[in-house]
């Protein structure tokens, strides 16, 4: 953890070092992924089946989980879970619902009919991590949107190390609607999703999050399919004055660092003391917090306390870390909010943890990281839509536009591109 | 040029390999691109200079064009040019503006109040290629939905070999609004605009086409800004019935032709007199087409007609394709369009060339290729938006919706947040 106040004389330096630090995995696992793609692409299930055999300990006779496998494991999320699951899934819904747009469509001055369909994409895959990082509400946050914006076909790659799934995350698959369920993991899941084998179709896009492995096979089926934005570690920015509760900032900070030793939690405070309070209150909670080592390293290694003078100052600073979380503990957040450019999500209020955007506020909890926030959003349903444009001229409009598309055919040096407008202007 | 007819035995066989023909260069110039990105990343203008006395064989003192410059090559675009750009500009302005979106906000019944904010980007860079592939309506077509967007800052990066430049493009750049332009090009320019040097500041992002070394760049460059897709070779389908003018749908499919030796032209058609008569109209109009060789050779190696019973068949095989332009030629093409979701954008009747859109329809011309359509769309003012979304809960809200978080929280095994909720809610 390290501590910068703005009126260091060496802070923009420091800052500067914090903006450009680099927490994502660095080994070079592009080679052995491509080795996988390509041999899934050319022999399909006998190598998902050996990859899943190699990597999970797991050989089941289909990789495909059947209804009956699905109600059964299902059933097995205790009842306390399944309620919460329900209440998020329709707290999730109707945010996302909300989100629906609208087609445009008009006849303009000239005579042309022209719009934009947004039509939803016909199949996407959702990888869910397996093991100790499996989410139900990952299944939620990635499938309810692709749901809601009427993709037809849902498929889910989840592995099951040695066998085993979590309950709740096959419980989540059945409140989101999800039935097309494959035991498989890794790059081989990806490229199964990708290219297709003889258990399932390919599909158009995939979504959600994974290891080093997946995030690199996202990577190189781009283009071939359509992938969600490559997630790093996680990270949360919290603007808290003097007047929070300091443990409950404590709790804030350690609720990011405990996803990841390569998590990311920083403080803007304004007062000293208050933050010699959180700091104290951090090691107090980590002494006995089950994730302690995870989020200790998280803390020591990645953890910030930026002391400004005056909170107003907080906003540049955050624009330009532009983190994936904001928390806003301070009296009229709005008036912080409303300067707010870069950052995935933000949380108002000295009683919103960020954690209630992760399991049940609306929002989606699928949100940019590594400061890709100043050019990208969280997922949405309109990652599930495309926009078909349109146009339709009849023949008067073409005479009135049809000149000047000519014209500019001809300074661009493309004949034929004026002649298919020439010809039927009957001027060629 | 191949001509396919659904009643062939083979026809699936066929219509499959044209569905996976890759038309993309197969160069590998990623090492080339790694080592100009890393040594602009490190030696700034220096570099970017020295590759572009090597590559343009041009060497200003100062890479930013003056504005003088600017007003005093942009005075020589042809009057017409000029007038026909902003009749362009006029028309895709409009139709870009009525994509701009509501932002969404509410409370609901547990009184969270939650919602999504669209803010555009802060700053964006525009590639432009120079010399051949200059073209002013791609700087219409990249610019203006950025401008109405509301990004503030939009940077254009357009090479000038030997010093030239089309008057055009500065005066497109002129009525987009564009004033910050860099005479660079190449996999410098992308590596200058993503990690800035001492002439400009880096952007966000970066649209715009360019050759397989801009490609390239921008999938190197990817994460630490954004991009938009990654343009591969032009394509259209003409779905026409006989009453169509065989020369109309002729020059059609060489508008696309004349593009790219990989550009791709596909008709379907019903009758194969017709066809008989396009193809003879097509021979007919290249002899004297000044892009003969370019459009020959697109035509010959990658054009294909596929001969159906009826037109109605043209959907399913138009949506597999997923071509980036469809042309429908026919009488009510509403019921075709009706049922495409595969397309980047489409020309209805017989009075709308595609080129109609490249210059000034509306809708945007940088649109899907290579079966993206899939899942991806045109470029748009979504391209040049974030969405923030935002949750604030109050005391009551979070004894409502706080249990339900920490339910899920144990059952990820995530104790800090749990913790971070439970706190709150005074019950830890």
């Amino acid at each position: 953890m390290q501590l910068l106040k703005t009126t260091d004389r060496d802070f923009s330096v420091k800052f500067k070092a914090l903006v450009s630090d680099r927490r994502e995995a660095t080994v070079d696992v592009s080679g052995t992924v491509k080795n996988i793609l390509a041999d899934v692409k050319v022999r399909g299930d006998a190598a998902v089946k050996e990859y899943t055999s190699r990597f999970d300990h797991y050989s089941p006779s289909s990789l495909r989980l059947s209804a009956d496998f699905i109600a059964e494991q299902g059933s097995q999320c205790p009842v306390d879970v399944k309620e919460a699951l329900e209440l998020a899934a329709e707290r999730i819904g109707f945010f996302h619902q909300k989100q629906l747009p609208q087609d445009i469509g008009y006849s303009d001055t000239a005579g042309v009919r022209l719009g934009l369909n947004w039509v939803a994409l016909s199949q996407v895959g959702i990888y869910v991590p397996g093991g100790r990082a499996s989410y139900p509400s990952s299944v939620l946050m990635n499938a309810l949107p692709a749901k809601i914006a009427g993709v037809e076909r849902i498929v889910m790659a989840v592995p099951m190390p040695r066998g085993e799934i979590n309950p709740a995350v096959l419980a989540a698959a059945q409140i989101a609607g999800v039935k097309e369920i494959y035991s498989m993991g890794g790059a081989q899941a990806i490229a199964a999703l990708a290219y297709g084998t003889e258990s399932l179709n390919p599909v158009d896009k995939i979504v959600g999050p994974g290891n080093a492995y997946v995030a690199e096979a996202k990577r190189q089926v781009f283009g071939i399919v359509g992938i969600d934005s490559v997630a790093g570690p996680s990270e949360i920015l919290v603007v808290a004055d003097s007047q929070n509760n300091p443990e409950w900032i404590a709790w804030d900070l350690l609720s990011q660092a405990e996803h990841d030793p390569s998590a990311q939690s920083i403080l803007i405070a304004d007062s000293e003391s208050f933050v010699k309070e959180v700091l104290a209150a951090v090691e107090e909670i980590l002494v006995n917090l089950p994730t302690q080592q995870v989020a200790r390293t998280s803390w020591q290694e990645h953890g910030a306390v930026i002391l400004v003078e005056d909170l107003t100052e907080s906003v540049p600073l955050l624009n330009q870390l532009a983190p994936e979380h904001v928390e806003l503990c301070v009296d009229n957040p709005q008036q912080l909010a409303s300067q707010i450019k870069c950052a995935g999500s933000i949380f108002l209020g000295r009683y919103t943890p960020e954690a209630i955007g992760d399991y049940l506020g609306g929002p989606n909890h699928v949100l940019p990281t590594a400061r890709s926030a100043r050019f990208a959003s969280g997922l949405s349903v309109y990652d599930f839509l495309k926009r078909i444009t349109y146009l339709e001229c009849n023949e008067a409009a073409l005479q009135k536009i049809g000149k000047a598309a000519v014209t500019l055919a001809q300074a661009e040096g493309l004949p034929a591109h004026g002649g298919s407008v020439a010809v039927r202007l009957q001027e060629y």
